[in-house]
């Protein structure tokens, strides 16, 4: 691996290859590094702290759902992944196989785990005993591994760090109820925090999660017109609590099964925050989750009382913020630069003849609109600002969601559009996979989920085979 | 794996059978559970609650020391291990091996890290340029495994969580400053974080961390005279830089090897808690990283006004601590065990008859000690109790390691004492490695540290082979 010599260098601009654009923006913010590891990347301070904020805001609200972390072992047991048929059919082509511990040879293989319901519900086995231990709501922050074939920072990855949350349930409204709790969660979480719009629906039966009963998805757009899975939870009926033997004493005193979720949000929500919201200068961080919110540059800084000024106000801006102050010898121009390409919301600029007028300048990162603002008006300003910028970036991307998504109902106007750009296509669908493969085959188009709240009205026909509808569905091409 | 019926069941004492036990309060506090795979255990929502306690305050010492944290991959290929040659003969026979992904052999197969200097390495390799990014402090949260004969919970796990620090350095004597400072970090957060008092000092030449140039550790004390290893900071040289290859522009604008270090503390330290406060009732827990550190437990609950009033001073109390209200349909009594089988440092007992009073009750769990308190003096009387309960349980600790530690001169009284009871025993020594082999053979003594400002006066002999001594040492029996 050669070294870059250049700190701040021109990215691809999203235009001319927004692939590449990407691929610069993950390793020039310093966001990611590749490990000599294919597939296998390596979270740089920059990446960890935008995870680690992203993070402690959703643990905070899973906390708040009743959820409590644990933490189960890296490796499953070869025969004990087995157990649920559709399950070990799903994953098993993926997994990494531990054959080896030191020098001896293992009598079990053991794979690395790709998800973690089956050591879930092996732990439930041995300890749920009654229906007054339940609900059981844990989940765990940690990492997995699927041997995928082609690999992109964030966006798919042989390890990729999560959490998995997977909960029991006494009934089986309760955890529907739940599944779909979490589904609001992270939906919440991604407009509000993220400032990313997204579409919550139900996954098709091609689509669900492997032995799941029904899969529920938040679906994003990308900047260039392709969808990103954001986040799914699933509703798995007592399908593993009957393979996996997971019983307890209900109000009865009879047998019984419990029904149980899974949900998970991973990395890939930072390829989907990168791809919403940035643009050929770098990154554009939502302030909720970025590792800085306000960075100062000094300006002159080598003239007397300038960089007294900028500790100054870094000492009282961190007070609220999250706040950088850069005195490093590098040129303002490189600063500016350097913080536009990493996103950070707001820059402040102060220089000697501010200090002389007692002001400065913030500058945001998403239009680069500059505001003098007394200094003794920081603390009403930024938040302003910051806030201004937030719903900016929502509504950048909500009208490209909007201006990207088409209502069509004939095979011709779907190939059409598909063929000259990208985004989502809603049509109506007959409920058949053969339907649903078609639609892949002549219009390159894969089912990203039949939207909630458009369920109802579904007078038509489906328009590859002409049947009357049963659902409506979104397409889309997929990262 | 058998269900066990009862939820608070008596537990082995400690006289009886201490290894037992230990086992007993991590099962029946429910820190842990056993997986189906041998040497991995399952964190349950109270030892992860514990352990995301004690992160959090070693996270935000670390960051406060400049530290950065970062997520390296979890696999090694095989040819990156054995560059550097003292830690591959260290680590390789305890290696987990990566053969295949999905149904194909690898090429090169890979092991699960057993630590992770060789990744920082192949990383720092990448992005070092110039003396200008130095210092780079990075850490990271995370598993590793080593594939242990013998397991024990928290003790000796073929998986376990830890934290390892990383760091390279312009020069040496600042790597080697930044190596002690990170110890005295370890030392202070177990000495008044977890109040247990642990000595420091430098490990031999034998006990030093594979590729160190040199290991220092803090020592504890266990509650039956053990040694417990509970941390460890590693100064490396330019070892690995050489053997990875990882350079630098210095001052001169020469090409230069930067200086490294490496430091961790895993859930090991969770097995030391518990042996160092816990009792013939179970855990005790410092009130610093204790999950819940009060538990209002009502009485005759089912009379009016009861459990309102338990709610009110839940919601009042958990402003400034960690509480929990158990209003379940379980007896007072058996409230009262299970909270202390785990530890909880101050129970608040309210019914009927106190409410009439404007009272409560508030028990210690170290001593039992009841105070009854005017309901309008908790937030004064609920932090007292809590700092006596940290002194009382500090000094307990401290006076049980002041009693067995003796100070020896000859081989007939180190090995009667040794035999007669489990303790740390301080002696000078030669330096030699055979004469601390022989302390294994004939006293079956390893040796724990040089304890720091305790290396000056060693005027005198080794007890081993009588030629003059050159450092003191601790030497006990380890977990």
């Amino acid at each position: 691996m050669a070294k870059d010599k250049k700190f701040v260098s021109e990215i691809t601009s999203r235009e001319e290859d927004f692939a590449q654009w990407f691929t610069d923006v993950c390793i020039k913010a310093e966001l990611i590094d590749y490990s000599s590891i294919k597939g296998f990347t390596i979270m740089r301070p920059y990446g960890q702290a935008l995870w680690e904020n992203i993070q402690k805001i959703m643990d905070a609200r899973f906390k708040a759902a009743g959820v409590e972390n644990v933490a189960m072992p890296m490796l499953i047991p070869e025969s004990l992944l087995q157990k649920e048929k559709d399950h070990v059919v799903g994953f098993a082509p993926e997994v990494a196989w531990v054959t080896h511990g030191g020098s001896e040879k293992l009598e079990e293989r053991l794979c690395v785990r790709p998800t973690s319901e089956t050591l879930f519900c092996d732990h439930w086995a041995h300890v749920l005993q009654t229906y007054r231990q339940l609900p059981m709501k844990y989940n765990q922050w940690c990492s997995v591994v699927r041997w995928e074939k082609t690999t992109r920072p964030f966006l798919r990855g042989r390890e990729f760090f999560w959490q998995e949350g997977h909960t029991i349930h006494e009934t089986a409204d309760e955890a529907r109820a739940f599944t779909l709790k979490m589904l609001d969660i992270y939906a919440d979480f991604a407009e509000n925090s993220l400032m990313m719009p997204v579409i919550k629906g139900q996954k098709t039966e091609s689509e669900k999660f492997a032995g799941a009963e029904a899969t529920y998805t938040i679906e994003a757009m990308m900047h260039d017109g392709k969808a990103l899975q954001s986040g799914t939870s699933h509703y798995f009926g007592d399908g593993f609590a009957r393979a996996y033997d997971v019983t307890f004493a209900d109000r009865n005193n009879t047998i019984s099964y419990p029904h149980q979720t899974s949900w998970g949000v991973s990395t890939r929500i930072i390829g989907a925050l990168i791809m919403s919201h940035g643009d050929d200068s770098g990154l554009v961080m939502p302030p909720a989750v970025a590792p800085v919110q306000l960075v100062i540059v000094p300006v002159a800084q080598h003239k007397e009382g300038v960089l007294e000024k900028a500790n100054e106000l870094k000492e009282r801006l961190s007070a609220n913020w999250r706040v950088k102050l850069d005195d490093s010898d590098n040129s303002p121009g490189w600063k500016f630069n350097q913080y536009e390409m990493k996103g950070v919301p707001l820059r402040l600029e102060i220089g000697p003849k501010d200090i002389e007028k007692g002001q400065c300048v913030l500058v945001r990162r998403d239009n680069r609109e500059k505001t003098f603002v007394s200094l003794d008006q920081l603390e009403t300003v930024v938040p302003q600002l910051l806030k201004e910028l937030e719903t900016a970036i929502y509504e950048k991307a909500k009208a490209n969601l909007e201006a990207r998504t088409e209502y069509l109902s004939t095979m011709e106007e779907i190939i059409a559009s598909s063929q000259a750009k990208d985004g989502f296509i809603s049509t109506l669908w007959c409920g058949d996979a053969e339907c649903e493969e078609a639609m892949k085959e002549q219009a390159g188009l894969s089912s990203r989920c039949m939207p909630f709240g458009q369920q109802d009205d579904v007078n038509g026909v489906c328009p590859v085979c002409g049947k009357p509808a049963k659902h409506r569905v979104i397409w889309g091409k997929a990262y």
